[in-house]
């Protein structure tokens, strides 16, 4: 029997395995979490991946109730169903996507106002009946103006095209869609006021898309997906070198491949919420300065050099037809505008969310993705920089780390005496140790237990101040791993899902001293420039940011210390932003405002930011 | 030898000939005029035609210099080179191009503003240098500002995502093209100001294409061709049956066939001129209510039905890409507005043209084409409607009419006793009795000269008033034809280039009489409306009104009477307005305003108008 290399992505983690295994089983063997609830029978359609490269089994019927004709050519599958004829590379989309009930909690604040930029109006033209009729258009917009106290309105070329059928079709009552009081960018026959948009957070390792109902604000659906652009690397400098290696295609290449995979999330959430991706007329998007050039199809290439010109600053609307966005055709995508350098339409998203530019009291903002965005000021001064954390907090280039999706060890914590580990993991309640043995399965560990993990460790003395692991300490747990390389291990082979050790490294120690030396460097430059040694107020955005536990946070020193009652885990406050802007337009004219009130500082450019860095590579912050 | 059937449009006229002829000699048999200037060595390019359905010989490397990649798709050859191999239909674009010195020429009247939709500029960057440098397009969009007074500009996503290159390319230096004000469509490196403009004006039969200088409102090249959509069908009515009876495909059908003709037409001009069709990037559009439609993509189908509402009134701005145009891809075409029914955007550039909105004293405009227009009216009052002439004037469905191109007989006078036939031939100078005999070589018969053998045809008495060729009189040239038809020989098969008669027969007389009864019926009820019994002021329109001899037309009462001294041969007007529209942006607001001041008379539901018709059929108008 022929043998063959299976490599699955975002992780990179590979194995060597028999020809006609399905790529589920060769995914349980390397490691690798992929959701099945049907256990491989092809009934749940939970099992999607992508083959990337190489030779699979023929698509079989079974896949076909899953795998939409679009995503069939890209290449998408059922691991259950896709046996392995090849050297192949897969990549596991890792979607997720909150049930309605689970979404609509999803923002810890919803917006007051309700004041989207796209509106649905009834119209009823058959009063215009008469030789003196208008044309069909100007009998909209006459009726707009006149009972609906609108603007005049231009109207895109495509609803044109149909309008004389369409006013026909809906027997002269029509809905026509109005984007910010100036464009008919949608008539439809008969009355259906059902008005959808799209808000979309695209970090550099998570891509997270909330669908929300114009009329009320209410966020219907929530979904997340690794963004695929890691395949092309891990961090910004990476996606930067492949468009520069890659003139012109490249950058058109990761944007194709970030779009695709959203639309088969837009797909997913609206039709597994009773809607048509075409009831979806608006849509608002954050994201850092590389991933918002990116995603406009923009090469990235000059944010890569000094002085790190954006070629554009400011807001803009595209139609999304123009970006390949299934959504309407003749919907607008409202890219929110990027301050500086790497410090992006995200951070943007975050101030919008936290508003420190409303108070008086200086606070500090800071946004754990893969880059650490921070902000620090009030209504007098806004400073902002961007450090190179790198994704480490989200999983990713961690022996076993993983996304906070189920399976992932979210709490750690280490007995002092024993060594003994009790972890909680995310889809189930509960410590370990209130479990029977084997109960819950952990995949792998996300960046809350990364934290966690990180902090016992130094509480109970496996590791020193500089991070490296005792010598002189006893147990199983400690001990050499591959080459050589010194690791604890978390969970036994008999606990995991996986059948394989889950272990935190020598190397897994050090990403997590350089990422949290970065942002603590970050926060002090910041306070140095505002002459202040002391923060009182302070915010935590970040998907990962919501289930961090501040004192262990505070232990290793992963930023300025403040007392934990005023430190506020804000969750995705930069894809709160995009809502924001989605559902009140007026956040649009604010976002701009804002963008022109901010310093940006160039850590780079900082003589005292490698000093700081170096502090703070100690555990906890070394201060002089 | 085998024998085949070859059919050109859009005359129709067929010829059953020998395998291996070329497309040229069968046409030079089948009496239809193919321009060749080195007489059939594939040397001069000019005998392009399009082979619309059948099989012919392979295309050859001569051909390969004169017929684009994307026309040679279309089945565009030449027509000496290629050899008949089956039963074929051919199209023969009949394209004519003036060169720039006659271009110049072709409007009486230029614009007095220069004030272009876009408008050129060229912008140095260097000082922009440092760490505070803005993003590229902010650092534009600031000298656009500061150096020139400009509003705020947003930019096109395809010129976002070239920006940061184009600045690097330019070194700094760029030159920056903005429409109307408020949005950056073009960002070249290095300065160069060219700034080129298209006006088009799309006719039933005729399109007219006009290159100019945005910098000085000159004309740079003028070119019309056969509207390719007589293809399916040679007036207005026949249009919207085919989209009627091709739901979606058909309209889709016609205006890509509209497109491509232009797209070939626009670079023949364009590199004819020694620029890039790049360079051009403004465009404006007149065309009928059909034309307007088909042009945009909408499908005429309610155009055809009482009470005949249009999609849309008012003007259009469109991107070209969207309509598939090859010119600059983030340019704009502004169509201008429509007034109701059939009177359309075209009749608005007349109204531009000529501004009887702007007079005291009450004229008529008639616009001549397919269909005819008619204005009468003063700066307090507008009426307008639109007769079904038919193409007849253009030369269409008259049996040996054509196009006034080179060949073509454009006066003719009849000697009252001898009956002896005189003409000019478009292309010569002077009369054919200064020539030696057989030195021109007639093709067929254009408008005027249609006008004047009817004139002629009347006063010699060889027809009647109700328009029957006279029984008791004796000539050669009167005889009976194919299938028994009277008809009156203009030129002997000795004296043409096709080597047959030019005639012109008692059903070329009913065409023209139909023609002219509704145009003149048309101008009587307008004049009955506002009560009016006698015109002291009238314009004639279109390009085959510039050469008809006022006399003649007043002969056979093609209008209403007016003293000939205040009759003014306007040309195209149409086309003159898409021009002033295209030079001076103030045009639009005016086109906008005025369409709202102009009352349309639908003839059809006018009870007067059968009766003005049947009146008007007769020779000269028989009033009561």
């Amino acid at each position: 029997m022929k043998s063959y290399r299976v490599v699955f992505a975002p992780s990179f983690k590979e194995i060597i395995t028999d020809e006609g295994k399905t790529v589920l089983d060769a995914a349980r063997e390397a490691g690798v979490y992929i959701d099945s609830q049907c256990n491989g029978k092809g009934k749940c359609g939970k099992c999607r991946i992508r083959v990337i490269e190489g030779k699979v089994s023929p698509f079989t019927s079974e896949e076909t109730e899953f795998i939409r004709q679009l995503d069939r050519a890209l290449g998408y599958r059922l691991a259950c169903m896709t046996l392995i004829t090849g050297d192949i590379i897969v990549f596991v989309p890792g979607e997720n996507i909150l049930n309605a009930e689970a979404a609509k909690k999803v923002f810890s604040k919803r917006s007051n106002v309700v004041n989207p930029a796209v509106k649905s109006y009834t119209i009823d033209l058959s009063s215009e009946e008469g030789g003196a009729r208008h044309a069909y258009f100007e009998g909209i917009t006459r009726i707009l103006i006149e009972k609906y106290g609108a603007g005049d309105s231009t109207c895109n070329l495509a609803t044109l095209q149909n309008l004389a059928d369409i006013v026909k079709g809906g027997e002269d009552r029509v809905t026509v869609f109005v984007w910010m009081d100036r464009e008919i960018i949608a008539v439809q026959p008969g009355w259906n006021e059902t008005c959808l948009g799209l808000a979309l957070d695209v970090g550099t390792t998570t891509v997270a898309l909330y669908l929300c109902d114009l009329k009320n604000g209410d966020v219907i659906a929530s979904g997340s997906i690794t963004n695929p652009q890691i395949l092309f690397g891990a961090d910004i400098m990476s996606r930067i070198s492949y468009s520069v290696n890659h003139p012109g295609q490249g950058v058109k290449k990761m944007q194709g491949e970030l779009i695709n995979s959203v639309n088969t999330l837009i797909d997913q959430m609206a039709v597994g919420n009773g809607f048509s991706p075409q009831q979806i007329v608006d849509m608002t998007v954050v994201g850092n300065t590389v991933m918002h050039h990116i995603f406009l199809g923009i090469a990235p290439d000059h944010l890569g050099l000094w002085p790190f010109t954006p070629s554009i600053q400011g807001s803009v609307d595209v139609k999304v037809r123009e970006l390949g966005i299934l959504i309407n055709p003749s919907a607008y995508v409202h890219v929110l505008p990027v301050e500086a350098g790497f410090v992006g339409a995200d951070n943007v998203g975050v101030l919008l969310s936290e508003e420190p530019y409303n108070q008086d009291e200086l606070s500090l903002t800071i946004d754990l993705g893969t880059n650490g965005e921070i902000v620090l000021g009030n209504r007098e001064t806004l400073l902002c920089c961007s450090c190179a954390t790198g994704p480490a907090f989200e999983g990713a280039q961690i022996s076993c780390g993983m996304r906070a999706t189920v399976g992932a060890i979210e709490k750690v914590r280490i007995n002092t005496a024993t060594f003994k580990v009790d972890y909680a993991v995310v889809g189930t309640e509960g410590w370990a140790s209130e479990h029977s043995p084997g109960d819950l399965k952990p995949v792998g560990i996300c960046g809350s237990g990364i934290i966690d993990t990180f902090a016992h460790l130094f509480k109970t003395g496996i590791i020193g101040e500089d991070g490296a692991f005792s010598e002189n300490l006893h147990t199983p747990r400690l001990r050499k791993g591959q080459s050589d390389v010194m690791e604890f291990v978390l969970a036994w082979e008999h606990e995991t899902a996986t059948g394989n050790d889950i272990v935190f490294t020598q190397r897994d120690i050090r990403q997590i001293q350089l990422a949290k030396g970065a942002l603590h460097g970050g926060c002090r430059v910041l306070m140095d420039h505002l002459k202040v040694t002391y923060i009182n107020r302070m915010s935590i955005a970040g998907a990962f940011g919501m289930h961090i536990d501040k004192e262990n946070a505070l232990t290793i020193g992963l930023f300025p210390w403040c007392d934990p009652e005023n430190i506020t885990m804000v969750g995705n406050a930069a894809g709160h932003g995009a809502y924001l802007t989605l559902v009140d337009r007026e956040k649009r004219t604010e976002a701009d405002r804002i963008t022109g009130m901010v310093t940006h500082i160039e850590l780079a450019l900082e003589e005292g930011f490698q000093k700081e860095f170096m502090k703070a590579l100690s555990i906890p912050y070394k201060s002089d």
